[in-house]
């Protein structure tokens, strides 16, 4: 294709997402705060080490960062191409990103909401799901580069309705984890098999993704492998709840759940995975999920 | 085979259920409370027309009933074969289930609690879900008969356990429909297509029975179909939070559903579907989940 | 006193409050969005109408409006007297209190968050409760007016800790009033006399304002008089979660009660008394709280 | 007066009870578990230590006790007076009461459930509130002897009636604690200050026997002193939400709140006093609450 792309920020996501980008890309430009990953990114998959005000001369600026905080830090100081489309990948705050598209809109840039799901493994195999905010035409436009990356890529909305998704998405997870949680301690209190009863459940109405994947492979296993942090899960509930308040809605289950997770990441070490939230439950309840 | 089966009990599920029995076994016994429902079976899959009496001289006794209640009242009536083993299809109650266990035994009877998830299509396609407390040995005997059935037949515990499972799945399945009516009702307040969105979070870690079946299929297309009525799901979470508290655990997310289910089964018509919770935070926050 | 004096706002409390400054102060203005309240008013209380602008040139001056919003509409559109101190009677956003403190102080003018409680009848016996947020000095020169209309004059902390401690003081009165109607219908469902079990909870450690006030003045009478909105109450228990929020605070249980006061205030008449979050319960659980 | 009085169970409760009955009733019995205590009550107070035989021949015969599985225990043994009336101010399971009710009265012995609130402070001073259930006939034999015990006495409904009212009551006084943790939480991390917000909070509606008696004695002062065990409020909001339960009702803040209770009640030292709650949320949030 002969836009030009760049990516900024070469995290555990970023940095396996780029990677596939130059396959279908002649130029892909990227850039990290420590450079030397930028570096190592060149050599492993072609791509070219960029200054920040070379990445955004490019026609589709990707950006992957922690927080929509360090995003709008970053586009403050920068004199993005005019016409240029930015993809924000960020697991951002909705009225951060209506704020930016205005902002951008007036420089002649596109801004799309555009958070990804499916973890590092979802980036390593390009089967991410974008669900994207913003306008239209520039959705189009970006689209045959988040097809490089990703399986699903949707446009649910205006600007703020990728971020929103995301948020609520990991918000339902958190609730199923609390549901999970609960629901494993009373079985295993009633010296039921704890192994069989979830095959049963996954097979039936009570399933999730949680019970079919992270109660199986990180609860009930003890591995408890660190790839999403329980902090980063406080900050995306927090935002969901934020969206409630902010249209003045009910929503006790929510409500209730996002107490519990911000709970669990001082009770547990936040920087810990976020199915740590079942170390929470056990010191509730004395009763060991597994 | 050469056991003799019967099966109590023809409602919406039992019908379905006893007409596989005639494939693999000669002689299947039915009984029903209004009987010309068992001629009809009889007619309809070869079973025969029985006295309650006939039926629990059999070798497999299953029951279908809508709960505990009714199949102690039945049981208590009854001169049961001893040798028999009784498998109790029932959402039922942990507790009745240990009580009848011992009960049964000093007539020479095995009682287990084997209720049963798939729903009527399960039911007629025999590819229903057994989670199954009591005796391994009767589990192994009751077996053959069980597996017609179903496809995942799953011995999970001591008496009472099959009914603990399904008490706990369904209210997993309660917690996931407020936190999806929830969700859903935040991000349609806030502008976003809930269709795409919810292709996306069907592939993500939000997922759930209830995101991808429930709320496609009888919420956002408005149809509300009559198949588990809200206030079995009433009684079902009801069963659940007793074990939570005969047990003294802290369950907070699974505390508050179980209130908001029961709240729904009063607001809105107890004998409408349960996806009809839906209606519920319609009304609490004044938006269509649609 | 020597010090002049304005009133804004001559709402239900406004109207009662201003009524008693006259006493200690030659000069009061008064103005209101309606005129001809403010002539009656003067007529009644010998206090003197003022135009907006000729009200802000007063020493002290008082506002008493429905939002935050209304505060920083008016606010806008004046010059303000240096040398002045705003005192805001308003139930409002803490936020905004800081950045009206910042603004104002530009222009010499302190601005003290400065809500009360105590209802009308506080406001007509001049014993309302001040809760006082700001600088230290701006208090202490404002508090002989205050003193005219209060009881207990508290300064609580910096600009916001006003409005900071009324949210939460509405946002306790809400969990408590959440608290007694279930505790209520639980009793009424097992034939237990309310009114005699009240006595005795109020004599106990249960005992709250909403139990020994609200109930039986309010819902046990079935009187449910007008005079505090749930739309209100809604919105001063949003301000508290948000406080709660922005400190990323784990608060299951005001949480939960929130939504269930903003359901409330969709379920049931939102302009209607907040007493009437008894007739949510009554729908959810068909027991009448009386 | 001349009815004959016995006293089972001389507690940090029974103990101060018992020691007011000989200022009005010639005969008092007193009898313990460990007998030495009942010796030091007859020569401090002028009561006789009794066996337990002879205590239950008394007419009016007082218990308090851990648990109503004490009291059932108990009375399993004895062969009571015919025409006595059993005062059980054990903070006991209505089950039980109405149980006992029925067992008792077929020996020709009247069963009271009478509960107490007031503490042992209330024990001492003799200004304890009963709230009792059963026969009113009963109730009246028996209330003089109660009103040497107390200042408030009111017959509540039928058997189990009392031990309700106690069990609503500590459950209200749980979720003021849980509610009074948040907001106190909130506004410190808000740099409030705690003691100036809550003298004007108990000043206004937000105010209940939590936010004026425990947050000031037991918690900004971090005394935390050994009165209440929070493993008892635990047992307590267990009964409340029991009754909730067996009613089929809504009531989702007792729910999540209990829910708490017995977290807390694991999470912190389970015999420490009820006000360790503060400490759970103390974990929870990172902010001392002083």
């Amino acid at each position: 294709m002969t836009q030009t792309l760049s990516f900024i920020g070469l995290g555990a996501m970023g940095y396996r997402m780029a990677a596939h980008l130059p396959k279908n890309f002649t130029q892909v430009l990227v850039w990290n705060r420590t450079s030397n990953k930028a570096q190592a990114h060149a050599k492993q998959y072609g791509t070219q080490v960029a200054t920040l005000e070379e990445a955004v001369q490019a026609d589709i600026i990707f950006s992957c960062l922690p927080t929509s905080a360090d995003v709008e830090a970053l586009i403050k100081t920068l004199s993005i191409k005019s016409g240029a489309i930015w993809v924000d990948c960020t697991s951002g705050v909705p009225e951060s990103a209506k704020k930016l598209k205005i902002e951008l809109q007036e420089k002649g840039v596109s801004y799309l909401d555009a958070p990804v799901s499916g973890q590092t493994i979802g980036a390593e195999n390009a089967t991410l799901t974008f669900m994207v905010g913003g306008d239209p035409t520039a959705f189009k436009q970006a689209l045959p580069a988040m097809q490089v990356l990703g399986k699903l890529i949707k446009h649910v909305g205006d600007s703020g309705s990728g971020f929103a998704v995301k948020a609520v998405n990991n918000m339902l997870m958190a609730v199923h984890l609390c549901a999970a949680c609960e629901g494993a301690s009373t079985l295993k209190s009633h010296g039921v098999n704890l192994q069989e009863a979830f095959e049963c459940i996954n097979a039936s109405s009570g399933q999730s993704t949680v019970t079919s994947a992270v109660l199986p492979q990180r609860i009930f296993n003890r591995s408890f492998p660190d790839t999403f942090a329980l902090s980063l899960l406080a900050k995306d509930t927090g935002i969901a709840l934020d969206l409630v308040q902010s249209a003045k809605l009910s929503a006790p289950v929510i409500a209730a759940s996002q107490s519990l997770i911000q709970a669990a990441s001082n009770l547990v070490e936040h920087q810990s995975d976020f199915s740590n939230v079942a170390k929470m439950y056990e010191m509730f309840n004395k009763v060991t999920i597994e």
